[in-house]
């Protein structure tokens, strides 16, 4: 059943394959009259991009995208936009050795047990290079919180048993780990350097914080902000895990240290993440999630192949050694994706 | 906007206070022709009740179960059921004195920032009770699962910082906290009547595993198999974060250590947690969440009015000190909820 | 699949069988702090409840309705709404010489195809009086719609063949079979009562118009208002046809005929029937539905049971000897409810 | 709010404009292994392209379709296929004396109303081009209904006054009109060159039969697969009344004669048009719309302008003087998207 369609108010139907003719997104509910151009989408896109440094993929892809509907003379016009990003640099070739096995960590087994057909070309839907549609859709997002002076910023917090001591947000950028701690990004890139090295990879932590979201937002009891937060999450690939707030550690707190007490002005503390009850409460947004090392590696591996026969598999190609620095434009762009469909909920509940 | 439904292909309408005339769910989409009574899905309700023991809220409710549509002869006829719970023990007035004032961790802030208004009386909607119809609907979910003998067991791993040792699924229903260790279990207790003793409350670790569901269900690139079960959990009241397979710990390990690699007879490892590209993969699904400690705690918070003026909050009333031993047969539920869900989008699809 | 749901932004679920427990609704996000009373709601309830005159079934059902949840002091809470009217004079046993034959005009053999089970007790989900929850929910939609100063009213436009030659709205209720000209009114309940002497039944045309839209409900390119009001219609049993504004005549019209004019004072014509592209623009919305004759007739029919075998059927027990007096208040509820729906996703659109 | 997504196990999302950069469609649910090649959808698309005959718009568009995903090695892969069609004949300045007024029976004043931004280039997305992706979706959803040997004609039955006698399959692609009987085709073909020598336009009905629905199809209450139908039917631009079986006959007939009666062959006659309860009975599936003569007409016109003054309004350019048999394969093509839905939706209800 379709699975590539998310929100209520605000819809993103994205499409594409790794090594098809193109990626990209229908956005359906765009506030009409609301100003978006080319460059601003094409800006966050780029941060998402391959090749980027020594840690990403040297795939070239400029990932330039095109608007086919929905603006006029600048402006959105609340019709569906079609952003559509053509794949450059495909090399379908490169993949015909891995067409028959099935590659540890990737979803070449169950992409077959669920459609008895797979595009074995680089992952085909179940490559990374489908968030390209999420992150185009973000950017437009991101346009319409405007109006709340929203402010969205995800980082990596940790990778490879390294955190992060300091939160600084003007450091994110400077590293290519984008780190929000410059010395940590530093031991982090270095492992990273190693790990690949070793035709191996790692994990790691991002974490995410939204200001400006007013008191109010989500729906209870299933359509919750968070709920709906981790359900944008850990549809990402390669995410594991979702936590908001004081997330696992709560389960080592009492109630005393764990509830945030109000005063005068507002709550003393944040344990809640932001999020009480499944709503908004005013207060930043804090949520984290655990993303797995990259799948893909040179290292070689046992598998079967389509058989069911045991093989060796070495995935040789174009792949990054850590999918956190990728994965944080894509992280905010699923989170402006779902604050702007509970923007325009709670507009509707009230109306 | 509408927050209480969940589903597509299996859809649960639930409704209901925790002090109005009556909880409950409708069901739509149930296979028609299942056998269903009112004693499986009072067995459920059971589970969940209060009352139970010393470690849950001293409310006394039968929370017997009342068909009232869709079931004919023993069987769903494949309209919607409707399921009701009536409200026994409803003691609004006990109410009265909070109806102004935030209860910290409570909703009581946030339904006023949304709604502009609120049934107050035992957190109305936010109450922990809105979870009945969740539990009725799961009742019939696990039914219509039974056709692929898949079994569902959600047990408590840790709490107050104790951890289970051993995983023996025969122990769980035999302690009052529901742990899957007897060892474990008992220590829990102690470090529960302790901290209710000190008017306190704790959180804890609940796990779910599930056996028995065929490789193949789950709907990339949204509506992945983990990304609903994320929301489905994260949808519970209390709970901070939700994890799967290796689920944080992936954030420390190599690619080399995570890839679940195969052999002929299936997967060596499983760090997904069943779970691979948001399709399961045959093997045993497990996820874990993380429950907050209780908010309702007798000991005194600060916090303010609606006015805005600091008072004091003291959560007189009848409370469970741990919220995981009942949170335990919703997630079940909700598990199975999600289950069949994708049991029947599944068969949709090859349709 | 489910089927019983309907509306994005103001959504029902509805429930019940003719001779089952219950019949009703769950209202999910009707506008929090909207007052309603069961009075109101039991208001819209007597229009349709049986019962009311010598054309309509003598079932005695008093069809009283009560509030389950999501009502507090008086107030919508925007939390689920359950409404239930408990089954009076449920007569399971007077149907058991119909539990294994097809009537003629009725769902049964298409129910048995459907769901290979059925619950045979008059119609089943299948009854009309499956509308009362319809009829609920449209009183709290009615109610929603006031802050536009919405006015909807239904009338039999047609019946037997005789037609009204004037619409007086004031006359409606003057006369038992809600007929909008006086006369007309008259001749219809005669023809009504000659056909019922012959066991026979009419059917007719039933017209609703709207007042107080604002230019801009309705969502193109599939959402459009008129889409949305036809499958509103079309889903009530006994319609077999919708038009709007000109309707069928606009086959025999041209383009300088059909096409509304404006001028300085607004649309010069109504051809449109107030939607135009599927948005309202603000005129007057008329539409109409072709209601058949009721199917349950005493007159002795062909038909085969179960086993394919020919038998003869004459399905005596409590019948209207025409639908549309009693599906009135029914098309107005539906239409008050694709309103509601509209009126909050035009305030989402522009959130 | 979102309107142009369509469906629930089967989903298209339309974009684009008629004079933008593309219009499309983007397909998910698509059954994995389906054989389907561009020339399939090509073949459809051509028969609804501009440019056709003397009676449709000169426009030039090849309307060439391109797969940019879901599709690999003939096969869809069950990914949401995206189908684009890249606008060609696009002559925006054209449209420049028509961009601040509201062309009578167009959508400019509501669209204006709604979004508070119009694309007026050819109308924009309220042009008849949008049709374009709902026909590529349909040639899709054709071949998912090859499993059940479901033949899908719709045609003319009339137009301009002139009413089909005879019903014959075969003629109905031998002339300009598409209407099922030669001898009438010839006179609406000669009133259609009347008209539009007088600068005007004119209307029709067009009728469609389906055979080989297996009886069991549709969702009561709400999902009736009428319902469906009509939504699909009357979300199509110039569409005011939608009927099935008898349809507006139905209110001047009587029990008796309306129901169709059973014997041992089946139904004996067939009033129900196919679908009773809302679920089809096996029957040939029978109905008919409405469709309103084309409103582009180059007679003047009294309108106003933005401002609300009183104008002149000619609508030159390139324009059908008749919308029929344009319409006729957007007609098959959203009753093969409705059907193809619903027959999955059967199979998740059983499954």
């Amino acid at each position: 059943m379709p699975g590539s369609i998310f929100g209520q108010s605000f819809k993103i139907s994205t499409f594409g394959e790794s090594h098809g003719g193109a990626v990209g997104v229908v956005i359906d509910g765009v506030t009409p009259g609301l100003p978006i151009t080319v460059e601003e989408v094409q800006a966050e896109l780029d941060r998402r991009k391959p090749g980027q440094s020594d840690i990403t993929t040297p795939r070239q892809e400029t990932d330039e995208v095109h608007f086919m509907s929905g603006v006029f003379e600048g402006k959105a016009t609340g019709t569906p936009i079609l952003m559509i990003i053509y794949n450059k640099d495909a090399r379908p070739s490169a993949y015909n050795d891995i067409k028959d096995l099935f590659r540890p960590g990737h979803a070449d087994f169950t992409f077959d047990a669920k459609f008895g057909i797979r595009d074995y070309r680089g992952s085909g839907r179940a490559s990374g290079r489908e968030t390209a549609g999420r992150v185009a859709a973000g950017a437009v997002a991101k346009k319409m919180l405007q109006k709340h002076d929203i402010n969205i910023t995800a980082y990596v917090k940790a990778a490879g048993g390294i955190e992060c001591k300091t939160i600084n947000f003007d450091e994110i950028e400077n590293n290519i780990v984008r780190a929000a701690d410059p010395e940590a990004a530093k031991k982090i890139v270095e492992r990273i350097l190693e790990v690949k090295e070793q035709k191996n990879s790692i994990g790691g932590v991002v974490e995410c914080r939204v200001t400006g979201v007013p008191a109010g937002w989500g729906d209870p009891v299933f359509d919750k902000l968070d709920a709906d937060l981790a359900k944008g999450m850990m549809s990402l690939g390669a995410v594991k895990g979702f936590e908001v707030g004081s997330g696992f550690k709560c389960a080592e707190m009492t109630g005393i240290e764990h509830n945030d007490w109000m005063n005068e002005d507002g709550f003393e503390t944040n344990n809640a993440g932001g999020i009480l009850g499944g709503i908004s409460n005013g207060n930043e947004i804090v949520f984290r999630l655990a993303v797995k090392p990259t799948s893909s590696i040179e290292a070689p591996q046992d598998t079967v192949n389509k058989d069911g026969k045991a093989v060796k598999c070495i995935t040789e190609g174009r792949h990054d050694p850590i999918i956190c620095p990728r994965i944080v434009p894509v992280v905010e762009a699923m989170t402006a994706i779902v604050l702007a469909d509970h923007m325009k909920r709670q507009a509707a509940l009230h109306a």
